[in-house]
């Protein structure tokens, strides 16, 4: 049967009215590919799979929350969504508002975002509004504007948006026949671990599974607010996916990981790069840097030997790494030149 | 089931040796969005679908033949592939190439090429080799390298990618229950249109349906030697995907033109660029420039009546928009300053 999006596959989980339209693009049902390779050289006995959420539409997992929230606002009759961000959530609100027919504004604060980043909203039709003042009164804004009768706020503050992310833990587990031991993932504004476990734990509660995984989100050094236990008021990483010093989700993280038996911890952005690395060169993934720290993470805990032998490893790969064609060439050698002649060439490629 | 790629759904119809392992990321299985939204804004009566090619894992069309290609090179015991290109085809090969563990080498002339485009070879591990020559020197050279046992070619002269990318064809037959009455796709180097045309021929020879589409394929203006009917030596548009002087598949475009009874002609870069911003606004999809040569010509022939009411047409979006991000941000409105107040912005917005 020919997938049509995660209300389409997940209906009977999700809290959708009756009649509701999907508003969809077909997202989810995203690779979850065995990484054989990246397993032995992490040194992970076990079973490493990764599930490659930049395969959703606009390049990022957001787009399971967004269909859902999208598919609220549009039922509830509103006439636009709005949100303040300057990522992977602002492309995404806009692709589905532009597929609902809504309108989307987008915003943020004047001067510190560069405009590559906000592309995809712009393109799809977004109108972006830069203030004059910070991202916290940006978002005071959004908040404010979401009170008129026919707006509505898709950030995180969205109820909906949760409830689509745990699809992925639903797909895991239908393509495994069961839950993972270990499930790994990037923290920033921490939602998605709050999602998964939301998931993991309606599958387990419903029989669908009979174990749950334990949780192991990895934040970047530099922003790192649950690892250290307090706001990180100047978060700074090469991972801008996860570059928040004050989650949205703390509380849904801390009980994600304390329920499950699980982790949060950090990894240097040293250890994110080389994870991105490794997964591009060995496996073929190409992941945005944030997604690596789900790698990064595994990699530490692995050569520290505190992982089961044998188990079942999920590392999620949040966004793909068109998202952030910079970072690849900046970390990437250049090309090496030659003359025009077959046997230079050979020589050079030592073949 | 669990989707694992186009090797393992269409195997069968694949030349492929009995006990060759598949290399893949999973790709396939790509949305097919009915697109209501589009068909009206270009006059279309009748039922619009998009098969968004650029959800594959590179970002593009090509990994459904690249999945072949490397899977036989691997299986046949290469040690290295090799491709002369700047584009999504490098991309692709890199990719498969790291899955495989295969080295993978990519030959450019020196100095005509940005380097963002190839980020996602090198992250993938490909050695980037700039020689002091031509396109044409490159891809001798390529050939040439080729000759050698353990290294194969992955560009188009490469007969198992045209059997991984009819795959596309069948997939849209299995999601409609039928073959569609016109397929509009991008025409560059023309694998592409011969290689749905394979695929097409292929379901309705066997059965699987019983009717076949018009191939209808559109090259941009400035890139248009099957429309003109000579070589292009200078070939220039804004759709660098198929900016392309003389194509290797030359014949098998104008003969699945002549088999299907349908077209190739030209759009101008206006034509795509307006068609790319209508992708992107009114239904939610990003795809690169050159993918838009499909739906613009789609609304030209439309506006000019020449295709029968009601009928099903699907335009392929050969690649993601985020390969292109300058594009999309080139033509997109810049921001809208305001001073950070809650009225103010609301005024700004007309809410």
């Amino acid at each position: 049967m020919t997938w049509a999006g995660v209300i389409d596959r997940y209906r009977g989980r999700l809290p959708l009215e009756e009649n509701v339209e999907p508003v969809t693009l077909h997202e989810g049902n995203t690779p979850l590919l065995d990484a054989p390779c990246l397993a032995r050289a992490l040194g992970v006995e076990g079973r490493l799979l990764l599930k490659c959420e930049g395969l959703n539409p606009t390049g990022s997992f957001k787009d399971r929350g967004m269909t859902v929230a999208i598919t609220v606002a549009a039922g509830a009759g509103a006439e636009a969504v709005i949100c303040a961000s300057t990522g992977n959530t602002s492309a995404s609100a806009a692709a589905y508002a532009a597929r609902a027919g809504l309108r989307a504004f987008v915003v943020i604060p004047e001067g510190k975002i560069a405009l590559g980043k906000l592309g995809q909203a712009v393109i799809h039709g977004a109108t972006v509004v830069a203030i004059d003042g910070s991202f916290d009164r940006a978002l005071e804004i959004v908040i404010g504007l979401a009170k008129l009768d026919n707006v509505i706020a898709v950030n995180s503050i969205n109820p909906f948006r949760l409830h689509g992310q745990k699809t992925a833990a639903f797909e895991i587990c239908d393509a495994l026949g069961h839950a993972p031991d270990y499930h790994f993932l990037p923290v920033g504004n921490a939602g998605n671990i709050t999602a998964y476990w939301m998931g993991y734990r309606e599958y387990h509660d419903s029989g669908v599974t009979t174990t749950r995984p334990r949780m192991m989100g990895f934040q970047a050094a530099g922003a790192a607010p649950l690892v250290r236990g307090s706001v990180v008021h100047d978060p700074e990483t090469v991972a801008t996916a996860i570059r928040i010093g004050n989650p949205a989700g703390w509380k849904g993280a801390e009980n994600a990981r304390d329920e499950s038996g699980g982790v949060i911890e950090a990894v240097t952005d040293d250890e994110i790069l080389e994870a991105y690395r490794l997964i591009a060169s060995l496996e073929g993934v190409f992941a945005e840097p944030a997604s690596a720290a789900s790698v990064a993470g595994l990699k530490k805990l692995s050569s520290l030997g505190r992982l089961a032998r044998n188990a079942t490893i999920v590392c999620t790969l949040t966004g793909h790494g068109l998202k952030d064609p910079a970072t690849a060439t900046e970390n990437s050698p250049p090309p090496v030149k030659a003359p025009a002649d077959l046997n230079k060439v050979r020589e050079i490629l030592a073949i």
